[in-house]
């Protein structure tokens, strides 16, 4: 545990415990805190790279110069920076999605995979509104490790990919929609109420939690 | 309008004002208020059969005998009671249900087009987790003007059917599931949110509503 | 299915297989990915107009000069563009509104409908507070094959004309209101709770949907 | 202030300072100390009658029997129970029900205003799907001091009365529909969501504190 | 009922049909659309101020110079416009507030009371924190014909008020507060469940329907 | 800790580590695996008397005889057992209750409060619809270290109290009331929404839970 | 795919293409239906036993004597019913409870995992209110393949455990508690807001489908 | 009791009344209103500090200059003002976070704290998701009369800390985190719902009213 001024702790102990390195959440912290961590992190656990994900405008600006001396690498969609070189990739994780505009939450899966050093393929826009787009990249699909599914509206997606494939496969509700939609509950609903069996849900938007759950499957595999 | 009793007016004019005959809601009726109000509806308006839904045990118990000069028709599945000859049906509407458990609700509906003289093909146990079964009958579905398609838990069916058909689709969510199913809210929830274009919805188990509905589409079909 | 950038695949057979063509969804896609679906629509599918609803104002800015070979129809109010001569008109819609408020929702249920080649006729302002309004024009609600009733508040007004109609009804709860109206919530369990048989409800503010719904009803009128 | 038993302290000087004796709601507490609390009631207060609401079984039956020597007067469908004579009405409110489900909450109402001395006419299944019921009895409930309109499902008929009527109405939502009904929570939305100027509303069916509102209206009309 | 534009049907009937006048809910309008209602609507019934509500920033800055030949009122805390000379009030109505935060609302009321020709007399500040504030003003409060108590957090004051009061009390949920207060919902359930007979309630921060509501309680006492 | 079958481990340390003992908490478990378990903690911590809360019927009514040698106090409104002799108690708890229907929440409380060796005094029906009841024992409340405020309904009488009391106050919600109250929600919300300051709030029904705080509050005065 | 009587059609080819067989879902199928579709089941994929979950007594008093040729397994505090050998068992999944209530579930993910031929260890009881009782366990559950936490009220347990472990592990909401627990929603909540990255949730009280995603990612190891 | 403008009553024998002063809640003031309120509170109470909570901007930015002859403490992320001399701490109250964005929260406590004379220690981020943080702290925080626990999110520290001390411990969910983490409300569910026997709860973000209780706590200790 390494005190980082007098408003955090970092786990650095996470990674040899958990198998995946403490993260920076972005979100709710200054632009300044957030560069301080990620430095801090690349210090003191310099075999990963650091990762830091919800990530304002400024951090994602700033990013860049701040580690003039490392590879970084930001994603202004998904919102995540990245400092370090990327360990080779090891398994094939599928991130799908079920509209254009559930882009983002599965960009943000995809950076994740990429700092842990697991693989990805990403198949954008194979909405259950047009089942040929789905079935069409379906052998893919199926050659993957496992599976994250990213859909908002109705959430229909993930409950009809997990029926099509032997992998185990994660659910992301995503905030698209409105009205019923409801920032991704009723997504949310359906992939939770899901009539198909082993589909397993994170939180709305959260495809950082969905990629750490599948690198985890990975390694499963690998036998750590 | 007729008054029965100190404690309903029935609306016999609602059949000439919106096509659609007064049917009897049984639920919070006392068993002899229904079957007076049955009685009621065959006197006053003899061209089209009495219909009762949501009726409790003792009224489908008692529903023959208490007409025993008419055909009556009872399902207890339903927990519909028809009284009175059926007119002839006119038009096709496809009745689907993702699983086992939605059969009552499209037999509300079944029981219901029945008694307003539409035509009724019914599709049972067709959910997204096994899409082969939808696609084994989709041919068919797509011979009718109308579809029904009930669905519990995640609600995904109707939101599939809908980009399959021309035919209008009315979904009907049932109170099929448990936990974040939630009494059919989360089916609901997906049906109201739903990526596909055109798709309508009902109150939850409401397999009469979207009958009426249907029986409306299928009379503008006619020309009425 | 085309594929547009790697962000979209552009279902160009949807009209085919549904009756309506796929029409763009602006919101949480960039100005650059709606323009360029729309031209892309334009391009596949150059017997429909190309719509696109739910724009930012970039979009509704632009539009005309994007397109400035083809008519174009943007409405502010809407938020709807509309890119290449509109269909003749079939059948007719009665679009009804509780308030001035629910505008903007009709308007794009009009826009929608003139994209689909549906005839339509707007009534403003009729709700139940004070019912003279609805009923001075109900002899011309009447003569409709099919009605759109849009309420926020109460969401009283579509159970009242359901009531008084032999066409079937569609009704769109309005984010109208405040405080127990939340964001339609309140008209949209009003709706799904109705007492008046037959009502079908759509998504809050989805003035596109209830339009394509009543479109394929018509459709259903023609022997599609 | 009257202590009774350990369990209770009965506010006996309620009516002097709010114009509406001490009533008990049986609700929760045993048939025992109900039908103690009654007798307290007459003893202490023997210038109004004393009501007990929500009366369980065993008070319903016994009530009679336990003051032989009264007046008393049970509803069974309203669950109240009334003990000694009642004062001569004044004034006279309104009781509305848009639906036959809907009368034990209103002859809950009755029943309080019986017992307060203010005078009531009901008026049963008026509800909107067949507006011409409620216009047929329009002048009689225009006469007057006050309405209570209890309605279920969509809770669309207070918002339709109070457009009609100079007298101040109360809504009162009742617990009859089901899914969207919510238990009376989509009529309560409803009602206090409402487009019509004026209603206010108490709970779920309430229809005991709509009718002390109410008396409370012919008490001001008489000056105390 | 008079067409304005094509956007609005005035329904100037309504005062002599419920005994209040139209007035304009400037919410979803444009600025213009207000205007000209306040505008037809002195027209059309110059024998009552024309009150617009919840007024945009645009209105309140231009309603004195639009109308310059009358007597305007603008609120900005209230958010009301007020045109045309006021009826000499009749009546009293007390409104309290819990805090200064409820202010607003409270304001709303008494501009609509003084439209509407009723009085009133405002105490601000009084809410169950410290008791000892409401019971130094209670013997003024008890003067009035009927309370409009105002109130957001935890919604007590309006209770507290109604068990000391003979007048009729309408409680006003106030926007007021944050987490569990979730926008006035708190103080409504806690005010729509109170132990306390004869409180109604409206609308989250609808000042202006219970001062509608209080306006036709004094109708009542004049025989109205 | 302690195994029990394979079904549960008595955390034994609890009371050195806390302050307080485990406790039994029947809800979920059979009479069998409850009655067990009470042994099992008389055994291993005999110097403190062993409760169970939520007992069921069967518990209640075989406590007694399954400890024969021991004193057992059995309250069926509270649904407690409590086996071994009680200690001394120290400091005292106000423990009140807005209305009748809350007394069994309240002796949860005080069964809780005497197998702790805390000291209490009970308060019944003191609610505000009747403040003059409060009144009339707050100097009594006053001398007590802290009080514990049962309420269901409008959840009031939390706030009212904590604005007389120097005492710490913790609020309990109860399962009191219809509609709205909504199974305690209501209540909760209001005494989370509180605008007294320092009311803290248990979960709905938690009388044990109060009181393990009040019992911990009395030890920090002694000293512990 | 198999078509069974009027009301099923089993999707025989689920296992090969989902790597997990049809499972029989009893609950709202009548207890003639699921023996039925247990033979059918046993009959069509005999290389695995044939599993039903949520069963009613009937099912669960009856199915011993339906398969006499065959080993059948009944836990009747899971509710389910294992008809067929059970393959051997591969990997390791451990299985952990917060309390003692919420073993039903645990038991059904157990049920499942042996119907799947996937091995699991069961600890039951650790909960966060005694840490040292997960502690003790600790080395034994991080010898797992995967882990799968079920826990009702706060919900706690999973987020530790996936602070301390380097498997995968899915978190089971369980219907414990009262009040706020809200029928396990507080649990699921608190689950899919995790601050511990990597933990994925299914539906309340699914101890099935986290057992099939559990014996997914076992496959995921073995290269399936 | 004394009169403000006309927008006010300060409490001025609150501290004399619940041994803590009124204090200025600055949400819905203007600042003008919350300046002259804590003058006036300094002038009629000068032997406590003046303490605004929830100040916007222009209060930060303007106390010092406004009260230039006092000490003047201004917490920019807590958003509190405090003018006049502290009183010397007595006793000490645990303040913990779980992560770095409750900090705001448990700054407001601190400073709450500091104004009522409480002795404070804050420990910041020592959430779950890394149990050996909380562990490294834990001694110190057991030298405290009472902790007072921030959580957003999952809301899982309060219960574990609650598990580990004798002191009472106030839970503070946390408006930190997205999705299921609902503003908050996941947290404070999962603190109501807890398995930690004597945990109770304040408003979400409400580090005030958790202080004031805690200093109520550390005044019982003394006697008061």
């Amino acid at each position: 545990m390494a005190q980082v001024g007098d408003f955090a702790r970092l786990d650095v102990g996470r990674r040899r415990r958990t198998g995946v390195p403490e993260v920076v959440y972005a979100d709710g912290k200054t632009p300044q805190q957030t560069l301080q961590l990620l430095a801090e992190l690349r210090r003191r656990t310099p075999d990963s790279p650091a990762l830091a994900t919800r990530c304002p405008e400024e951090v994602l600006r700033e990013a860049a110069d701040a580690f003039a001396d490392e590879p970084v690498r930001v994603d202004t969609r998904a919102r995540t920076v990245t400092v370090g070189p990327l360990p080779a990739p090891r398994g094939t994780v599928a991130v799908l999605t079920a509209g254009t505009s559930d882009l983002p939450v599965a960009r943000e899966a995809v950076a994740t995979l990429d700092a842990l050093g697991t693989g990805s393929r990403l198949f954008a826009d194979v909405g259950v509104a047009g089942l040929s787009r789905l079935l069409s990249v379906l052998a893919e699909v199926r050659a993957a490790d496992c599976a994250i599914v990213v859909a908002g509206m109705d959430g229909a997606l993930p409950s009809v990919v997990t029926g099509l494939l032997a992998a185990p496969v994660v659910g992301v509700p995503a905030s698209v929609g409105y009205g019923f939609a409801d920032g991704g509950r009723a997504a949310a609903g359906a992939m939770l109420a899901s009539c198909a069996p082993g589909l397993t849900v994170v939180n709305i938007d959260n495809g950082f939690g969905a990629a750490v759950h599948a690198a985890k499957i990975v390694g499963v595999r690998d036998g750590e």
